[in-house]
């Protein structure tokens, strides 16, 4: 058994890690740290997870040296700017104390590799610079291999998971213009688990919104580092986000038009090719749309195929479970690869639909 | 008291129509009709209706002569084919009565002005083209001077309204270039009250899915016909709907390239001037965005104004009450003017939030 | 017109007076006031509001002179225990300036006429007990006379509106023991707007709770007060709430035995006679249970009778839209009873369904 | 590999039963069927289950030669009445091909075992009787001994399982009168998948209803048979069900005077034992209540205990997944047990949360 610690067990992102390392067979969690919490039992905080071994952990402060010392793998779900300082400190520690430690850093802080990037649109300085370049983007689909032998995953983002899978084929094989707009909507989970009245029952249900268009949005730059990296070519996106009043789910609407004529079917072959030995990402038969609740509590990303013949608009539909595989999933799937594990360890969920 | 008769009270339209007239002042329901519900009371099958004259009224299979006779107005809430015909019979008798009669069709049958493309996308022949050029297209925003003095009253689609107003100071100002895609989003009272299992709470709740992407929506030829009176010049859009987990709402994210420079304040100023005496159209400030629940219940259509300076798009969000301003309240406005009365009456309701 | 003051805005009480007040043709909003928000225009708080005059009121800190100078009425949307301090000193400062006001107090403050019993539930000595005979329980169905002449009106609870509504035909004539349980079950605006985890959409979206079981709720004893006032002795109910995953709604299930044989058609006319000229309260048909939707943004109180004839307990169930009927639309019943206009001015809206 | 029929695939409970054996490792699924969607494969149907091998399966009509060959059992996912005769058909079959096969029946027909009872509360003739004495009660907590030996198990209905579970030890140690009010809740997957008005999504959404008040729900016999097996007596229960707005869950609040003075404290350490070793019961610490997310996905019953002192009734609130639970998942326990496998097989689950 691999020994785990998860810094930040309060939010929806840690909350859904302890419920997937609930039933891991591989991977046994240790520690759970929050600030708010600590001296509680899990179980206090999430009910749900009563009668499971990990209910019975007492959440506990942070601390770097107990947690080097007894884990192999750490998960961090703490907000940006404050798991920069994380990663350092535990690494740092690890390297005083000769131990290897496995991070999976859930937050923003090391997945945009240009740090003068970073700090535009998060507004902070990166004070981890160097540990900028050890950092692999924990998207497996493409990245498996570097994934296995990372040290530090900077697990992707939740729109960005939906956008990079669903663009990725079409961009590789050059078949779109560099005149990509991405609407995308989310469900609530996305918005956290912090007290604030916009994410309230009552200004959330019956009700549905934009918000941040116009490329506003922190997961703009991430998406377009990546996409620029598949296409070999700068490329920019129109990144339009949306709140859906559903708890867990991100279906996002991809426009781009075709570079050069080509059919559905031809586009669909392509998709099926670049995805074939990829069990998490399936391409719908033509015809087929993606919903969210396909791949609730899962960790698959839909994809869906349209073409607006009239227009000349190539039109991608993709559809993820945002915390699942836009977050914790995602981790978990990580830990699995960097740690040696078989990738489907405990993350082969079917989606729950109804 | 105008009397009036509502030809097909069992679907959503026909429900928010009764529920309206139920508080109207000048107009009275005289007549409900249903081939299914012949013989029931209006409060039995729609018990918040309890307690009003009009639940008291007992619903009839259609009778031309009789509604001809007795009747000022007519709604129609039947399926497009049926309409074309119903609309065709009441003018007939009414000719024969040497009656007049105003008639507000909430189906699609008099809205496409060409016969051909009414064809090729409903896939039916239009058997009563003598009336198309006597109908006149129900956005009273826009055709009020027309709408007062018709007879026959083509009530818009929902996604065309939120489509039409949003786009309608971009085009008429020729901001905006031909290459407009529209990803709408609306609640499900507009899937109709059939029972159908992709209909049902459990298929629709806690998801949410497109459909009929790629121009394949019956409501696409009624956008661009009236875009493209606006615009003086044939329009083509993209037009993708997507099926939200509420019952009441329509959002529609628009996308468009700017012809020309032009800041995001001039573009404001000038959406607002194009609306200054229109009531029921709310320009939002800058920086705030329309959400359903903002106009809920409401004859309300909210815009909002974003744009994507780094890929040079327009950004238009318009918000509705699909079944409000969409179909059944928008009806009563047109009823409204074409009768003489006050825009107004009986339709100025505050949304209803939360 | 008369001028109104409405102290605190901000919550969902505040918010549906602000909404029901736009549109009210004889009470005039005068001032709106808010600690925390204060300086904003009521649209801003409330874009839904936006166009209508009230939108551009801007919110003030509560000032009793101005307020009592200018204002015919008051509606105090603020928390127990800061609601009798500001009754308090709005009736010392009509005093001193010799002026007529009218107080509608939305808190629980003056509503049990008991200070012990107040005090030993709300857990705050109750310190304006001389005004505790002025107020008058905010029932109009019931105290219709009461409120027209009364300066001070304890509006009514959510749960109690429709407890006791629910049995007060039943205890009036007797045919139930003193052995009642009520099963409530209210929507989430019954939590408040303020910012808590447990509120959050994702902590009560898909969900289902009971809490404060056991009698444990501070509605209990003001619905065994007015309920023993019906039945002249004391009586003592098991209420026991839940909270639904909607906005607006309770729906209570009422047990209680019979204390003789009595037909349930039986029951169904004494209903029916107790509340014949009640406009607002709605008996159903023998057979019909009443829906939180049937009565959703309206002022009805829709009650279905049931019979267990196997264990003869009948069983009441009585719905109504918390928010309207169980806080701000009857607040403004009674203003419009204790300013002397028709009961019916502006709240004869009817149900929003679907 | 146990192999194994799912008749009927085409409901909320045959499309659950799918899921959770799409990753059984020791049951799989060989033949589906369903009249209505014969020659379809169960991922045209269930896009959901897409890209795991039940997903290529054929759906096929019922054919019993074929079925008892190749199977070792059999799960009827199909409605009372449909059910007896296929149960009859199958053993007959068995019995002539000399094969051994288990059934579960997730029907009513096997449930009660008085077959007079039977046809008052199901309005139809029961022509197996001679099975009925064969049939085991699938409530595994109570009979798990039973189960593993039996050829026919009737599965619990929902209702039944929470509020069994939620009674038996208060009936089995006597401490409650038989003056029991269920008052339950339950989410419309429970009203099935067939087309009609009433599980519309806009019939459901934003409203919570009551139906069958007063002893009139066919779940009624069920939990009186088995809570008067517990209690060694005859109980009658008032059993009253209302429509949650949501997919999956029950929450039963459950009534009943104590037979004599007894601590809350001590009915906790009671409910606490007789549950000791029944991993999916949980019996919540006191002053914590269950909630319906809490067992989402999973086959946890969460109980928790209150008192009402002040009337000296005991509210026991017990919260299942109805379709988990109270149908497929239970299901799947029950052919574990059955087939000689570890009961956790494929449904230690944790609760999908939120």
């Amino acid at each position: 058994m691999y020994q785990a610690a998860l810094i930040g067990v309060t939010g929806y992102t840690g909350m859904e890690l302890a419920r997937i390392l609930a039933t891991h067979p591989a991977i046994s969690l240790k520690y759970a740290t929050s600030r708010q919490e600590s001296g509680k039992y899990i179980e206090e905080l999430y009910p749900f997870l009563r009668s499971y071994p990990i209910g019975q952990i007492q959440i506990t402060d942070f601390d770097a040296e107990t947690i080097t010392k007894n884990c192999d793998i750490v998960f961090l779900a703490v907000p940006h700017g404050t798991a920069m300082n994380t990663v350092g400190e535990l690494f740092q520690t690890a390297n005083n104390l000769q131990k290897k430690i496995k991070i999976i850093d859930l937050s923003a802080d090391f997945r945009i590799k240009n740090p003068q990037v970073f700090e535009q649109w998060y507004q902070i300085p990166h004070n981890q610079t160097h540990l900028l370049t050890k950092a692999v983007y924990g998207l497996f689909d493409i990245y498996e291999e570097q994934i296995k032998q990372a040290d530090l995953i900077a697990n992707p983002g939740c729109y960005p998971t939906a956008s990079i899978l669903g663009l990725y084929p079409a961009l590789m094989h050059n078949i779109i213009k560099n005149d990509i707009i991405i609407d995308a909507k989310s469900g609530t989970t996305g918005a956290g688990r912090k007290a604030q009245v916009t994410s309230l029952f009552c200004e959330v249900y019956d009700n549905f919104r934009p918000y941040s268009l116009g490329g506003k949005h922190r997961h703009t730059p991430e998406i377009e580092q990546e996409l620029s990296l598949i296409a070999k070519n700068e490329i920019f996106v129109s990144f339009n986000p949306h709140l859906l009043p559903i708890e867990r789910g991100i279906l996002n609407t991809i426009y781009a038009p075709l570079t050069k004529p080509i059919s559905l079917e031809e586009i669909h072959t392509l998709y099926q090719n670049t995805y074939k030995n990829k069990k998490f990402v399936r391409i719908l038969p033509l015809g087929k749309l993606p919903e969210t609740r396909n791949v609730r509590g899962s960790l698959f990303c839909d994809i869906g195929l349209s073409l607006d013949t009239r227009t000349q608009k190539l039109i991608i539909t993709s559809a993820i479970d945002n915390l699942a595989r836009g977050a914790s999933m995602q981790a978990i799937a990580n830990a699995n690869l960097c740690l040696g594990l078989d990738l489907e360890t405990n993350i082969n969920f079917a989606p729950v639909c109804p």
